[in-house]
């Protein structure tokens, strides 16, 4: 069964704790896969915090030194991104919009990462 | 024993959990408290990401309609606080850095919701 869930403290404990283990778990491979250093993790959680897809989600980023010209950029991306599926990340030199077929075809490479 | 754990990836699944149970407990209190209607999560995992302070942390941020004139102006506000112990919130109408006299007794006030 599968059941949308707005607001963050709406989670079970078990969903809390398999939602965190899961970002923890994407997060180290993506940082590496993109030999990043560090990571961003955000929840927009509820609409006044910018959240316009309506159920909990974690923004995980992975980050290089110099990757946004002002660190913060990163949140006008997710935003960007929250809103229109834009993309101004440069970790993979990419600044434009990505097709459904760019993005189908990343999504392939990330899933050979967990299996 | 207290240990301090400088990436979010190294804290124990025990660890994992108690962190954001307690981040769902704070985040629920914090935004009843404030009034608020929405909920910022981060954290700045790693130097690239914005973190000054080495060791795992969780800003969460009670939001309204309207606290800020951008929404991501949040996450500029939350990098002058790391960096700084700035405080752009407007959510108590304070704009001015706070004394460690102020800050004493918000925590008292915030101890309060958790008897």
């Amino acid at each position: 069964m599968m059941r949308e869930v707005k607001r963050f403290v709406d989670l079970t404990a078990d969903e809390t704790s398999d939602l965190w283990f899961t970002a923890k778990k994407v997060g180290s491979q993506l940082e590496r896969f993109h030999s990043a250093t560090s990571l961003t993790f955000a929840i927009q959680d509820g609409p006044q915090a910018g959240q316009t897809v309506p159920h909990v989600h974690i923004h995980i980023i992975p980050r290089k030194g110099g990757d946004f010209e002002k660190n913060d950029e990163i949140y006008d991306a997710i935003d960007e991104k929250e809103k229109e599926l834009k993309q101004k990340l440069d970790l993979d030199k990419e600044r434009s919009d990505r097709s459904m077929e760019e993005m189908a075809q990343e999504a392939d490479e990330y899933r050979l990462l967990f299996l």
